[in-house]
């Protein structure tokens, strides 16, 4: 069982949707990332935070087993995020972003951080992923997410990031940016050129498409009657996708396929409740019941 | 192999789309859904043209053994649909609509057609779809499809209709203004509760929900590089996906399922090119073809 580092962000978000609103829960995408993954492998996690961090977050994450050595504190505020959502919950609007402590972050790496199995590099400057990749041994796997920040305003830098990764995990409207086309396959012909191997596209309610040079895969996203809060959706996916790679060790196509499940089968949990707290009470068995209702859901008898 | 009739427009289509434009082309939803449906089984025709209506169309689909005893022929003009997609090919922007003899249009159904296996009402007004349905035997399968000018003005009789159709074929927007919720779940036990037994959701370039008592399956749509004009995808899926169900005669979770497969076929081949083009070409081999890579495309291996 492979370790999994993740570099990213820890935050606070202030969430209001059609169905309830949260103000300064658990958020930021290292977070959701590791706790998902943390289902499935152990995960050291490297981020900022302010003096004025709760505890009892930090209690949560070492409860799920994550190795916070790399979680540095520093004077001032956490990073605090907050948005809105309308019943078009495809879509956040976002209200407000304080950087906070995060606008210097600049990752270091622990001594026991150094040969991960695998290293998802969050969506923070691509001259900061550089940084990262270059001061560590090239680890088995690589994947990386960015934003359209990047993408528009550091776009030579991130192909340089994309040049040195295994997969990009996107949404649509970022991999349409990066790709210079509104069709997702000549996106994916681009992209797969300059570096990566995989090519992950998440739609939201619309599930996820992967591309590779040898194949197309899609799922759906699992329909749910009750969808409260679809923030952190993308990370969730990300940290079950990666969590189930770095467990299995399995680089094949027929394992990034189930781990293309698993990460939907997170993220659908993640979206029933605010802030992870819907992960805090998932169990594993809850887990794999999910990962056999997507089978129903998308497999069909060949014909004759 | 059971008969299937369609009641439905045939039309000429004036389309423009950023791959190029097409005028007064053959179009029309029971024109699309007929020529996809004949490539598993013998379809009649109840529409109506305009004496306009040129002869080269009358004998393609004659040429696709669909039977034209049901399609009048009345003084004056053919309807014309004039559409516009942009580069977000989801969506098309109606330019203008002439109905011309639609505007006024009662099917007549032929002796010939009396007794149909399977039945496909499209989208016309809610009160000819149940005449349409008084004037019949009960046929084993009956499915409809509607669009939002009768949800919003005739909705009354199209719970009537709704009330004696087997299945419901509607794009997500007409499924959600129906069921008055914007989550398809919540919009499935609505529908399903005043009398359909499956519901079917298209969602264009993210392909198809299917929602029954016993099961929700999905299936994105295939990914192409090239989708030149997405007039007539809808109306495609519904022609394979009743082609073939009419066809087998089997009605099981697991022959929906696959008849969900072939209309998405179908459709991926429509919008390949203007009109009903490609599927002028087209062949039975291809088509089994692409239902094999919608397997690749959305089977994963069990975990152990």
């Amino acid at each position: 069982m492979g370790k999994l580092l993740v570099v990213g962000s820890v935050a606070l978000d202030t969430v209001k949707t059609p169905f309830g609103e949260a103000a300064e829960v658990l958020g930021g995408s290292a977070t959701f990332f590791s706790t998902a993954a943390s289902f499935f492998t152990t995960v050291d996690l490297i981020a900022v935070v302010g003096d004025d961090f709760p505890p009892q977050h930090v209690a949560f994450l070492k409860s799920r087993g994550i190795d916070l050595t790399g979680l540095e504190r520093r004077p001032g505020a956490t990073f605090r995020w907050q948005g809105e959502y309308t019943h078009q919950l495809n879509e956040a609007h976002t209200l407000d972003t304080k950087l906070n402590v995060f606008e210097t972050f600049r990752p270091k790496i622990p001594n026991a951080y150094r040969s991960p199995e695998v290293l998802f590099l969050g969506n923070i400057d691509p001259e900061l992923q550089l940084d990262v990749l270059e001061k560590l041994p090239r680890p088995p796997l690589v994947a990386c997410d960015t934003m359209n920040f990047w993408i528009n305003g550091k776009r030579e830098a991130l192909w340089r990031v994309l040049e040195k990764v295994d997969i990009l995990i996107v949404n649509d409207g970022e991999a349409r940016a990066l790709g210079g086309s509104p069709n997702l396959v000549k996106v994916a012909q681009t992209v797969l050129a300059r570096g990566p191997k995989h090519l992950i596209i998440k739609r939201g309610e619309y599930g996820v498409l992967m591309f590779n040079e040898k194949q197309v895969f899609g799922a759906p996203a699992f329909p749910l009657e009750d969808v409260r809060d679809p923030t952190g959706a993308g990370d969730t996916f990300a940290g079950g996708f990666l969590g189930y790679l770095a467990a299995t060790g399995n680089r094949t196509n027929e394992a990034i396929k189930q781990a293309i499940i698993f990460g939907s089968v997170m993220a659908s949990f993640t979206v029933e409740s605010f802030s992870l707290d819907r992960l805090r009470i998932l169990d594993y068995k809850e887990i794999h019941e999910r990962f056999r209702a997507f089978k129903r859901l998308t497999h069909f008898e060949d014909i004759a």
